[in-house]
Order: structure tokens, then C-alpha cells, then sequence
């Protein structure tokens, strides 16, 4: 019954995280009774892939700046340390650090976790450019900030071991966040704690 | 933290139905890390007030035709019956209806439901319409398919006393369809039967 062009909306629609047909469904329908709604979306998505991207340095996200380059406010804020370097395995878990206030250094983004049995090893993972980054920044202390869980911890302990080969200083979050939980979604006064507690790799 | 563009998105994306700032967080990640999805959907956005709209006749969905008129599928459909005219409250009961096979004649959409409460009168209902649309099938049976709630059972009544100036027959659809239920969420059997024990207003 419904039109073919809506239909491929609804379907697009779908492959959102958690999205189902019906939920898709009323959100196509929302969209059709609000063209501004529906065009002022449609035009920032469609700029998105150009304007939005992983910064170049970190892997944070970042919007296109006037010579092209793609550098997160994270990196261009001159006030931050740069001494410790934070390394998490995604950017809701950054921003989550960040809304806690703990952290005063850079980051570095992972983009992943190890996960052996969905076939993601550690060459999957960007240990140069972690390395490189360390270097570049002259850095003196990781913190390495993974989720709790078997998969964070196995990544945690790779980042350390390569981190070693610098002989520098690596620390990983405390257990203030519970395990098996989501950075995302602890609260900050957990999370807070977790950077405060950090303890040395030994 | 987060690139000014990405934020507009997510503030975009909160103004679908049931979406919460975190959620539309997670669906503005994913379509950043799906460029394809982005501007798929993006071209798709925009296109669509120019594509789908109300249909002229029954104000069902449409999509626009060679000639730019918007007319839908059901009211295309030359073998349906135009002697019975079902009105529902929105599109999605339209489509609940459809899916259960048991009315084979044509619909009116009336977009919403009285509701003194949010200041909807007689007047916010498309009635003038209903009955130019009645007129020119020359229907002989409107089934009244507004969801068995109180403001669903108030416009049922109003509808059939309008109808009633053409005297031709009316009919509610049956509550099959727990009360206070939704038409949208019902199953096949349920509003099969709702359609088949309707009654006639006395």
C-alpha cells in the first residue's frame, strides 16, 4: 500500500542501530508531515560524509576545517596536556570522559576492541598510529581507557605491552566502572573515579 | 566535544517520535561511520515532500504521478469497491487494515481524532471532505474504523452523525480491538474480526 519511494525510506531507515520495521515505519511517517523537518535532515546528511570525519591525529570526530583538514577540537584546544594521552575504544566513550571533567590530556581513538571470536586481532587494530601519535607528542603517560570487559581487557594489555617498547609510563582506568558495563552510559562521578584511580601496568 | 554539523543532526534526529538525545546520538555515529547510508538517506530525505504526500482523494499516502498529481494506491486500485468506505484516524490504521484483507473497499484518512482536551473540534476534522468523497463514489456503507478509545469513539459519533444527513448506512467496526488499544499494533485476526462483526449506528 504505501508509496515505493517511502518504503526505501523505511528501509534505509532500518539499518539505524535498534531500528525495526515499525519503529522505522513511524519515523517515515513523521517525516512525511514535516517537509522542513524531513529536508533540513535530508541536507545534513547528505553534507555529512564531506564535512564530518575521524581527526586525522586521533580518531576523534572532527568537522572539515578551511584548508581541508580534519583535526578534532580535542586536538587543536593548545591548553590541553599533552603529556598523558587517554586511549578508548570509541568517540561516545571520549565524550563520556569528557563530560566527567577527569581527564586533561589528548586522545587517541581506537576505533575497535580485539575481539578474537569476531575475527578482530591485533593487526586490526591502528597500533602504529598510536605509537606515532605518542612519539609525535612526546607523551609520558597512557592512560588506557578500554570498557571492563574480556574484550577490553585483552586490548588494554596489547596497547600496554606496545606502549612499553617506548618505556613509558601506562596506566589503565580503575574498576570504578562496573564490569562488563559501557563507558557510554556510566555516570561521571564513576567514571571520574575510574580515571582518578588509574593504577600503573607492572 | 562533537563537530557543530553532527550536533545539528542529533538535535534533527530528537524530533522523531520517541527519540531521545542518546539515541540519536547512536544513530548519528553509525550514519558517520556509514557515509553511503548517509547520503542515501539524506537524498532520499530530501526528496520526499516533493514525492509523497496526501492523496488527493483519501488523503492515504501517495506518491506524485507523471502528470504531479498524488493520488495512492488503494484509490488506483479500479477493481476495490466503492460502495464501502472505511474512515480511520491516520495512515498506519489504514495499513493495519490493509494487512488483514478484510475490507476490500476504499478509505478516508481523517488525520486525527477529536480531542477537546488538545483543542480539537469538529471544525480541525476534515468532514467537508469525507462527504465530498462520499458523494462522488457514491459509497452505500461507511465503516467507521477510529480506534475504540474515548476520543476515537467521539469522532465515530460525529462522523456518523454527519453521515447521517446522507442517509446511507453506517457501521462501527467491532471491539475486537481491545479498548483503548491501537489499530496500528492489533493483529490480523483481531481486525479481521473487528471488520466482519461491525454494527450499525441506531
Amino acid at each position: 500500500v504505501l508509496p515505493r519511494r517511502l518504503d526505501e525510506v523505511v528501509r534505509l531507515l532500518t539499518r539505524l542501530p535498534g531500528v525495526g520495521e515499525k519503529t522505522a515505519m513511524r519515523y517515515a511517517l513523521r517525516l512525511v508531515g514535516d517537509p522542513t523537518l524531513a529536508r533540513d535532515l535530508g541536507q545534513h546528511l547528505q553534507q555529512l560524509p564531506d564535512r564530518v570525519r575521524p581527526c586525522e591525529r586521533c580518531c576523534n570526530l572532527a568537522e572539515i576545517a578551511d584548508d581541508g583538514r580534519f583535526l578534532c577540537t580535542v586536538c587543536l584546544d593548545t591548553r590541553r596536556d599533552l603529556k598523558v594521552l587517554c586511549v578508548v575504544a570509541k568517540v561516545q566513550d571520549l565524550m563520556a570522559i569528557e563530560r566527567s571533567g577527569a581527564h586533561r590530556g589528548r586522545y587517541f581513538v581506537l576505533g575497535r576492541l580485539l575481539s578474537p571470536l569476531d575475527g578482530v586481532g591485533p593487526e586490526e587494530l591502528p597500533l602504529g598510529a598510536l605509537l606515532r601519535r605518542i612519539e609525535e607528542d612526546e607523551a609520558e603517560e597512557i592512560i588506557v581507557a578500554t570498557p571492563p570487559s574480556v574484550d577490553g581487557e585483552a586490548t588494554a594489555l596489547l596497547v600496554a605491552r606496545e606502549v612499553a617498547k617506548l618505556s613509558i609510563r601506562v596506566s589503565r582506568i580503575a574498576s570504578g566502572v562496573p564490569h562488563g558495563g559501557d563507558l557510554e552510559f556510566a555516570d561521571q562521578v564513576t567514571l571520574g573515579r575510574a580515571i582518578d584511580g588509574r593504577r600503573q601496568f607492572d
